[in-house]
């Protein structure tokens, strides 16, 4: 047992800091500012970091093996820490969800036609993706319920359903998605579903709207709800067989899971920094309010329940690494339940740190939490996690299992 | 002892109750669509409904005495909680804040001339008002940190300083401010402050942006910044006296907080309706998610923890009857402690039952998270109501006193 | 609505509060130094604080009418708050549990035979009770379960079971016991019970032993396992007829947790005095603890928390006078769990601020802490009641009721 | 990094666990009969065991390099956790507290001839020792506050003052106790205290009563109350040197505080076990208990908290590998927090889970959250841990360090 990052990790670790620093943080209000003159188009200095980081070598470091930076799930964690301080930058580095799991998916299952038609264009950065699964008219928390239909009809897949929570559906750059739904409703229940390439500008794909979260459009990624009418797109588009739409959708949120907690920490760790800071900042009753001693219970509570969070989460990473998704079952389904609920508790109280100031857009605070709640919503709700959890539990104890 | 209400209050409750369900809930779209097409202008429809009120006698129901509907603040606060499960829905009645607050203060502490330039268009519904307190610099926690200054000169005096989240300053009728300064910053601490009426069209009031909660505007009520560059107004519109600014405020803050904690609790009611059909519509894994266990075990909490706060409230609403604000020091901090809190749990719950729908805009319920998560911070952060109450009780036992 | 106590209840507050501090609390310490030397005969100091109880009226003041002292639920319940600061004081005015509710369920359903054999000598202080319901073999939470069998045979009733928890059975004067059991498995679910009265020396009624609570022997009352081994006793024993069990049980349910809830509050009221004690005599790094804000906290939540809790018991009280314990199920289920959750954040802070004197018997807290957590179980767990409280809540909604 | 222990440390684990099994718990019963029947005495079943696992070589492997089993911390640190699921086993290791600090502390800083006076003995379990630290009269919570006074006269030292929370002063074979007191109030904060050896037959040494912890007596260790009434001991009693106290004290809590954290952890683990198996055997509502969902989300919960927690304790144990308990200053701190609150937390629930048996003997549940709860308090309590950590994170940010 070993807590040190290797050699390597800490290696990738200090370039991507040092790129962050002197590249993509200075840009953030230029960067910004372009997205509010006109969220429809891409901007020019994303372009222009995403190239700087591509000569760099920064670009696609989650991706496994050769195809990426040759990274493991384990060194890649801290890094996606790193830009979850800061979300939008996974873009400039080609990290952003959820291009990162479509693009492991056409990875793994995608056919060779796929890939080039789609996978390449992905990790070149030149589009981007959406994955199309939950829908509004039934329990997420439920897989089982989901109503989309890809019906076979001759050379072709008739596709209906309406989806939602559709991320990336308002990038400009936005191509092509990936959408699940049943091909055959009579078959076991993990053999109904299947995953199908749909591009965004087939005939009967419509973007009905753009949802907000807490207030926030999230420009210019946006979140949307789609009507699939009809869709017809050519038996090639189907992904693996099928039949295998949810084993794709279990691997996916394997390595998803540990992006998204470390990103969550990242963000954690912002909000204590900016909380700290706060609290030395400010007086009130004659004291510095850093020296009020509820704070210091509240400060304390965030380092160490970053620390716990951050170790379980790089823990699964390696489990990961050692075995696959399925040898961490548990593991991951527990920091998917414990990463978002210790950032949303440090976020509020750096907001009440702040005062009117942390609810504002003033600070970063309360998108932050925005972003983060919809975490325990997102990939299934905490008690779906917590069910998962809990079967392997009595399983070892000889009841029915997970 | 009597826990049931008296015959006269029920009576307003059913009267209130059917105008919301007649005439005012029916119109909700409207007057939203109004208000999104053009947020600058008072909706029509509001006018229309305030006029049928104001008919009615459902009017300025908030003001004890002959002026109102001569109600006490335990008759008038079940008239908050229906108020408050539709926000919006108090100006129909001219029982919105802050314009209650200011029109008390108007009526408690104002001159004749006063009353009859300010007051009198309030309580008509004419004019809409704010109330300039909190400020970006310094520690709102602390009432003796503001830096406003109301200097004299000759007959007028002048004023510098920024506020901030100074509500309904986005209001398209709003006329008049109060103003909250030091006049004298060697006097006792608690006789430095003065209050001072500032008409929104005086030469130097700007307003310098508008605030967002969380991704909400707030429209069309809205909060401001607001900076005040040597603003002269006469020295008639001075309130009750140099010194008295924290008297003032003092007083205004009882009623103030019965307000806020019933409309509180009007949000946890509602948000509690909509968890309970949420669970009893949905299916997953076999069965409602209303006969999972855990749901059952937060539905009930939230029952509990309603039930133990609003009788609280309405306890402290009728000791402020019985001898005045001063007399529930500790009930009224205790309250405004407790309501948010316990709503913010509840509305919490029912974002997780409801999924994605939760956080979006198709419930209203990340606009209520949003809102009452800011009563935790206005009129003073939770941590100073605490040190007021745990005062009170040191001093019970000999200790230093609230 | 009205929240001052009425005259005539203030008039009882205030004697027993006057004995209390003349005639009991002096006593306190020659009464524990009696029942260590001998725990097995009644202290010659409790039977003169009866008798002095007795003559000064403050004797069965839990008993509704003119058998007691003619109180209502909400007369009496601030009464048990008091006794409730020192648990043991109850035995001096006849008003503890569990004869408390053996006399009031032989008051309502006993047979005039009933009545002068067992209920007059309870009422006069002579001999105690048990009653002996939960048993260890099956979920009590679900009291469908049980499993003792009362079996008629000629003019007598053969009983056969197991229990535990049986209050009082350590006391030297327990001479009754009433025993839950089913004499019909085939009726109706709530038919199947009834309650007959057992003298604890019919042959076959055995103490397997007494249990503790955590490391406490709850001496003198102290807490038992009993078999009942083919106990004969004659068919007149037999309360209010066959398959009542369940609905004398659910009768004596209200008032008794309006008392244990009371109580309850008491032992936290006395917590926050005695940490509040602590804090204002102890100091560290240089100031008094209770200077410390997180002490602050903690001691306004304790407050915050007390007002409210005491609120929603006394309105539960309240509704059972005005209709029975049937039109307050809800919220007597509300208190049930409410009040021991708030009092062992209390003692629980309250033991933190005393460090090793509040886990040691130098403090009462860490007994109060065992005491209260009991009561999370006692009569149901937590979870049970909520499940009543949700399903209310659900029937509202049109969802299955209660 | 790797998350996987070495062989080593595997191996080691894997002997413990069998010991454990084959020869310590079958024993348990036979131990605890012999410890009720006399508990002057020393168990003869101990003493056995003690041979057996010398013999095995399962003896002191907390000490590092050479004199014990040249386990690191992160080594060792596993097979406390196995040691803490049946806390009373440490013994038989003779890797019981506070021996095992005491002989840290002789290891590190005693002479020789107090290492072959008292180290020798204790490391072969021949005697038991005791730490005189903790003082009922001042807050222990600021260590500086101590008041016993260790004075030079001549060739001894005079020692006066009361200590209380000695454990192990029960223990039939006590013989040795190292005593913190102050030989110079005039020097520098941290460099007034000693520490000192002090037999405890010296003339003037007294045990003054033993506590209790919830009730419990806590036999055969036991913790006692302990006058220093001008006690005197040769100045070569002195440990290190005058105003050395408060840097010994540091030294040992590093260590000492993995041992107490995964102890705890070990007991979580238990009292996950004890309530997964009675969900599992009980029903209610027609369900087994473990299907109703609210016991998913806290078997869960228990789970998720436990791994992070562990991990915590074992990052902490590598740091202070790496470079001493001064490299892991906040990280020491961090686990003394959250170790016992996250196994109250769990213990509490299979309480719940248990009903009436979770409270009484019948299951070590009680007991446990009474152990547990002690480590909140002993060795400073929760608030000064956080204050040091808070100050290490205002440190970063250039605010007043720790």
């Amino acid at each position: 047992m070993e807590f040190r990052h290797s050699d390597k990790a800490l290696h990738w670790q200090e370039r991507l800091q040092r790129f962050m620093d002197d590249k993509v943080l200075p840009r953030s209000a230029e960067y910004w500012a372009q997205v509010r003159e006109d969220h429809t188009r891409q901007p020019q200095a994303m372009e222009e970091m995403k190239a700087q980081a591509r000569e760099a070598g920064l670009w696609n470091m989650f991706l496994p093996g050769d195809h990426g930076a040759g990274l493991t799930n384990l060194e890649y964690a801290p890094l996606a820490e790193i830009m979850g301080r800061h979300l939008w930058s996974a873009e400039v580095f080609n990290c952003n969800a959820p291009d990162t799991g479509n693009m492991e998916v056409l990875h793994m299952y995608g056919s060779p036609e796929q890939q080039a038609q789609w996978l390449k264009p992905l990790m070149a950065g030149e589009i981007r993706s959406a994955f199309l699964m939950t829908e509004p008219a039934v329990a997420s928390s439920d897989a089982t319920n989901i109503e989309t239909r890809i019906e076979r009809d001759g050379d072709h897949y008739v596709i209906n359903g309406r989806k939602w929570w559709s991320t990336n559906m308002g990038h400009p750059n936005v191509a092509i998605t990936i959408v699940m739904g049943k091909t055959d409703t009579d078959a076991a229940t993990h053999q109904q579903q299947s995953q199908i390439l749909v591009p965004v500008n087939t005939p009967g794909f419509r973007v009905e709207r753009m949802l907000s979260v807490f207030g926030y459009d999230e420009r210019p990624i946006g979140h949307a709800e789609v009507v699939l009418d009809n869709v017809r797109v050519p038996v090639e588009n189907l992904i693996a067989g099928e039949g295998r739409g949810f084993e794709i959708a279990q691997g996916r949120l394997g390595p998803g899971r540990i992006h998204h907690c470390m990103r969550t920490i990242g963000a954690a760790e912002r909000a204590l920094d900016l909380m700290v800071e706060r609290l030395l900042s400010r007086t009130a009753f004659k004291k510095k309010i850093a020296e009020h001693s509820v704070w210091e219970q509240r400060v304390a509570e965030a380092r160490i329940n970053i620390e716990m969070c951050r170790l379980s989460v790089l823990k699964a990473a390696w489990m990961i690494d050692q075995g696959g998704a399925k040898n961490a079952k548990s593991e991951i389904a527990q920091i998917k339940v414990a990463a978002p609920r210790m950032a949303l508790q440090i976020i509020d109280d750096a907001i009440q740190a702040f005062g009117g100031a942390g609810v504002s857009g003033d600070t970063p605070l309360a998108e932050l939490y925005a972003g983060v709640r919809t975490l325990r919503l997102a990939d299934g709700p905490d008690e779906v996690h917590n069910r998962t959890i809990a079967r392997l539990e009595y399983a070892k104890h000889g009841g029915r299992g997970g």
